[in-house]
């Protein structure tokens, strides 16, 4: 599509800052300029369409680095328990009923979900299957994505040919709107002998279906509680010298190209480890929160110069996918736990949910800021909105007081997949329907 | 009005619980009955409006119970900074230009953004001024509320005269939508016999304006933050024995009708003092942790069965006045902080919302609750949404997953002040115009 959105105030999070009046210019996929409107309607004139984004402001669409998309179906199915009631009386129990199409609306009610709160990449760790994954449903709904397979000791051989079927099919398919992951669970349900032959498999399938501007990642869960350590030596009865990023890096699986979610439970020396090995964290402070799960030192991490981007986690740990719930909460957050309002100002947590998010994901090539050359993947904020009124600071607005309502739309990809708050690709209505009806099963199945 | 909502899920608040497929039938002002839809079907036939509450669900109005309305001027002014260049640097060199018209205004933007968020009265403290108040600015939107004078040891004669003006002009007015409070400061900015003065003052007005069933309260700051002790300490020239509530105690100034915001720096004594006076809390975690005040101890308190309620705090601490990132917030930190993630359930942060907040304002004879004999004040939520879809509880999608936005239709007093999202009573988009004048103005002000 070629298309100019224009007369808008412009967060491009590139060199260039925040433009007042502003406008982009897309062809096909991509951002060819961005500019003051009157320069740039000097530039281009017949051909494209338009939207005039007056009173709008447009920001790098937010990039979500961790999402298991498909347990949208448990979304408040189970909530306020201890962490062990919850997942073995409740949440693995409806799980183990899940099948392959199950997988496949849940993710596709998380993708719609996250279009509507202006997230534009998803990265999810789920249960692969060849036939009903997510990786169709957000390709469906036009959804950028890093589709994973989780990996669990107990099924070396069924996720082996899960992460080549994946890999071969879905690697840099739908015009490079999904890649694809390698997600070792945990260090306490992958073995170390395991952890290393799932990196000498990221590397062969990277040889085979990846390439050095557009890899295969690693996306796993690190230290998300102060038991982690004590979980690892009792399932392999070992013993840790030090924190759980020491014992990773002993194995020799930790890269630039590992993005660890939660990063809860560290040691001064994991976060050095971190940093040397330039790991990538997702931050999900609302899942941690819900959880009781411990708060991340993130401005500790900040501080080591380390790659801090933003997951909602599952919508049934969250409960939702609301970018902007959780940009609000991770400032206060450490605000509040630090005793100190000036930590994690609204511009740092906004880089955040967009090209710390992009860099996270090993895609800031292409995505997570909006400047000539990038994938056109934003979206068109209305800020005319009461709550949203007066007007000081922009990125004041979004990270301290915007909801998901505010997004009105969404371009990813270059394709408007959502406009005036109206999805484009899917219709919601029969997908709430379906969705209800798989709960309906589900629980059919869970009683039988 | 004589209005019946039908095939709604009810979340009462009463004795009654939720009730499914119900109807609640409201004859001007009030409730008269709540029940199954097919019962009132059979009982009442012609004479009312109705609406089809299908797949929605109809609660309480929210009660925030700690707002200063008319700083929605200052939304996003200044944000991430130290507390005391935040106040003296930016916030009160511009509040100073603030005339009442602006009081008026900022506090109307506060109504309508309130009733867009499902929240039917607001606890409001600010400076009062015969013309341009925000009792103007609530009556006008047709919010209830309870409007409060800030009294300084500074203008105690101003303070008096303001407060029988307040009392005289507005407790108890436009049908019973308005009521008024005496507004102490704090205990470091009202010495210690002017806050014995004011509580003489309270008991007077009450005697003239109030009643038992419907009281002139008190509305405060106690145990804001860490120093407030010291800061007592030092602006008195006194030495306090124990905790702020233990002082404001030996002055007999508690009572039943005091509703204290904050009540972060507690001692176990202050807890017991609580307990006994009967003083109920407004928990205002958002502010708190955006000013980096502390954690207020909210299990503590509850497992001692103080009365404690929630409160946005002003919007330009919060920086909205959104009672579902209210809720979630006050929910997922206590379960973090304490590490539990038991605590604070959702049905108990929804209490919280609704009848304790009624109750922490003396009002609860009147709402907090949908029960025959209480002033209809309601918000219909419409659940017809992705991000509350799957639907197993009704409770956690309202705590946990749903935003502003959902709220579809708001009753106050028997008043249809919502439908649909359009305001009944007021045209946002002048007012929003109007805002935006009001703060251009402030800030040519402020560079004269």
């Amino acid at each position: 599509m070629n298309l100019i959105i224009e007369n808008a105030t412009i967060i491009t999070m590139s060199k260039k800052g925040t433009i007042k009046n502003g406008a982009i210019v897309i062809e096909h996929d991509a951002i060819i300029d961005v500019a003051k409107t009157s320069e740039i309607k000097r530039k281009y004139s017949r051909g494209y369409e338009r939207i005039n984004a007056e009173n709008k402001v447009v920001t790098p669409g937010f990039v979500n680095t961790h999402q298991h998309a498909a347990m949208s179906l448990l979304r408040g199915y189970a909530d306020d328990l201890p962490l062990q009631e919850w997942l073995e009386k409740w949440i693995w129990p409806l799980e183990k009923h899940m099948r392959s199409e199950d997988i496949y609306l849940g993710a596709l009610l998380t993708a719609v979900e996250s279009i509507m709160s202006g997230i534009t990449t998803v990265n999810t760790m789920y249960h692969y299957a060849e036939k009903g994954n997510e990786a169709e449903a957000f390709a469906e709904a036009g959804l950028r994505g890093v589709i994973g397979h989780v990996c669990f000791s107990w099924r070396k051989e069924h996720d082996k040919k899960a992460l080549e079927h994946l890999a071969r099919n879905w690697h840099n398919a739908k015009n490079g709107l999904i890649r694809v992951s390698v997600d070792p669970h945990s260090p306490y349900t992958v073995d170390a002998e395991y952890m290393q032959e799932l990196r000498k498999l990221t590397n062969e399938l990277n040889e085979k279906y990846g390439s050095v501007s557009k890899p295969i990642i690693w996306h796993t869960h690190i230290a998300e509680t102060e038991d982690e350590k004590e979980k690892i030596e009792n399932t392999f009865n070992v013993k840790l010298e030090g924190g759980v990023f020491e014992y990773l890096d002993s194995l020799g699986v930790l890269g630039d190209d590992v993005i660890a979610a939660h990063c809860v439970a560290l040691t001064p020396k994991d976060i050095q480890i971190m940093r040397k090995r330039n790991v990538k964290v997702s931050h999900n402070p609302v899942s941690n929160l819900k959880l009781a799960s411990g708060i991340s030192p993130v401005p500790q991490m900040l501080k080591n110069g380390i790659t801090v981007s933003l997951g909602t986690d599952s919508p049934c740990s969250n409960n939702n996918t609301d970018m902007f719930y959780l940009m609000k909460t991770a400032s206060l957050l450490h605000k509040g736990v630090s005793k100190n309002p000036t930590v994690m100002p609204a511009e740092q947590v906004l880089k955040m949910a967009t090209i710390n998010g992009a860099k996270a994901l090993s895609w800031d090539m292409e995505i997570g800021s909006l400047e000539p050359g990038k994938k056109a993947d934003l979206a068109i904020i209305d800020f005319k909105k009461p709550h949203l009124c007066p007007l000081y600071n922009e990125a004041s607005h979004i990270v301290y007081a915007a909801n998901p309502s505010d997004v009105e739309t969404v371009v990813i990809n270059g394709e408007i997949v959502m406009e005036n708050r109206t999805l484009q690709k899917i219709n919601i209505h029969k997908l709430m329907e379906k969705i209800e009806k798989t709960k309906e099963c589900l629980l059919a199945r869970l009683r039988e």
